[in-house]
């Protein structure tokens, strides 16, 4: 892990360092969805980032930043999500191995993204304890760097050229919302918005079934003991030891929103953008929606964190929206 | 209606004159989508141009291209699709009125939009005859200029643009492949395309079931007594005179591509490229999918139409495509 908290320097570092592999995302605008929420929406559209998802900036810099002799050695990470799909991909960009610990009983559409990349799959038992211990065995085994999802400096740095990118493309931001799950993603966002420029409100946005960084900041401590039960599969992870203290220093606060206000903004998203994006990425949008006055009249970025979901599963998600009736 | 066959100069004008109120839409890439088809795809993204369609960028040179005796008197034009929503924000943004002729059963969702837009709808009967008669009153009532979805040069030369952006984003196309259906878009792409290098395949992609096109271009002369039966509600129209001959001097020949293949496509799309795209907009990629010797290693570009369909009837166009072990 790397523990020094990063800066604007590191942040341009990373896009730098990044500038060969990742894309630089459109932000896309919508006159419809500005005129419902009451203010000027620009979404920063991380749903066309290289695997789908934001994750790859952060993963890309901690993999191009190893030097030659670590990199031999190869990464180890967990995660079957969009963080080890990330790690895999940089990895093979970079020519070297990559070892992802996943749950044995991950979904198989998720580790076969993840092999698909050419990582290899150590299968743990689903329990804290069996991953760290596969984890352990990994880096004792081959002596791979361990690239932690959002607790780690380089992926911060790596996370916060989204805003790197956003304040450039879309002038004069009054504030920048993104989903919050460990952190990672509203860690860079902060440190690098805030560097540029002090007076832009960062606000995280969380699902209220997942509200451990809401509780976290209001308690001044972090919040290890809730139990996530949301649709979003991107959130439910909990703030960490890094991103916790730069949260609480630089967000003006964490915005909720409830299950079908995510999807409702969902698939605004989809009908008013025609962007896919998966239910995390919505949040923002969720809480803008719920919470009008706070950004009545203001230019609002939006991080459209990802567009990672199983269409199959639509129609349920959808359902959980409520009747059409309710849909704007 | 405009006869004189548009030019590559029309084109440039039309660019010029649409440039302040049009996107200038992204071109996207995905290297999956890539290995699939086995040759290198171009994707440009109409799906994101203003009212979720190319339709815009024609309707807006018709409709700017007026002087301002003809367009205070108005635009009447008949179509319950995104021409109709295209014309209908046009006439908006210049300040005259729209009068948009649709058939009294067309889905209200789409003559929402349409009215949405500030247009007068002028509902009647669904038959030709019908339709025409209302078109003629309206003309003589108002004296409004009347804009054709297809069948007219200003919409046509509007149309090419789409083939300007992508060449100048895209280098070095050996092709480029858009749907057809009344053929404005294609015939205004070859003109463009062609205008600026000869040697670029311009091809359409048809419905199997709505292969109207096909058949004129392979009997020399048009075909009006198909009976369409496609999910592709936007390529049920049939050429035109205007059109017709355009297509015949320019096309490298019409690919088709069966109901299956085309929600295949189109649910690759939203997968691969995590945009929301109509069936209509998916041909072009099926075709290529299902022909990939013709366009093996080739650099091709490929016009998503548009992005605007009703996501509850989802279930029902995904069944479509057979059990998810064919989604390649």
């Amino acid at each position: 892990m790397s523990a020094a908290l990063p800066s604007l320097t590191d942040v341009e570092t990373a896009a730098a360092r990044i500038a060969p592999h990742a894309h630089v995302t459109p932000v896309l605008r919508s006159r419809s969805l500005d005129r419902l929420a009451g203010c000027e929406l620009h979404f920063k559209a991380e749903n066309l980032q290289r695997i789908g998802a934001f994750k790859f900036r952060g993963a890309c810099n901690a993999v191009f930043g190893l030097d030659a002799a670590a990199a031999a050695r190869g990464v180890v990470t967990q995660s079957s999500g969009n963080h080890g799909a990330a790690i895999a991909l940089a990895c093979r960009l970079r020519g070297i191995p990559a070892h992802v610990v996943v749950p044995h009983d991950a979904p198989q559409a998720k580790l076969a993204a993840i092999r698909g990349f050419g990582a290899r799959l150590v299968p743990c038992a689903p329990t804290l304890a069996a991953r760290d211990a596969a984890m352990a065995q990994v880096q004792a085994d081959t002596g791979a760097e361990a690239v932690h999802p959002y607790n780690d400096a380089r992926v911060i740095a790596g996370q916060g050229t989204v805003a790197l990118e956003l304040l450039r493309q879309a002038d004069g931001l009054d504030a920048v919302i993104a989903p919050v799950s460990g952190g990672g993603l509203l860690s860079g966002i902060a440190i690098a918005a805030h560097g540029l420029d002090p007076r832009i409100e960062v606000w995280g946005a969380e699902p209220a079934q997942a509200a451990d960084a809401h509780a976290s900041l209001a308690r001044g401590e972090r919040v290890t003991d809730m139990v996530p039960d949301t649709i979003c599969d991107g959130l439910r992870a909990q703030l960490g030891t890094l991103t916790f203290p730069i949260l609480r220093a630089h967000c003006a606060g964490i915005a909720l929103a409830g299950e079908a206000e995510i999807v409702r903004a969902m698939r605004l998203i989809w009908e008013r953008l025609k962007l896919v994006v998966e239910p995390s990425a919505a949040v923002p949008l969720a809480v803008v929606l719920r919470e009008r006055e706070r950004f009545a009249g203001r230019r609002v970025g939006i991080v459209l964190s990802g567009g990672n979901l199983d269409l199959d599963a639509l129609p349920g998600l959808f359902a959980l929206a409520g009747p059409p009736s309710q849909n704007a």
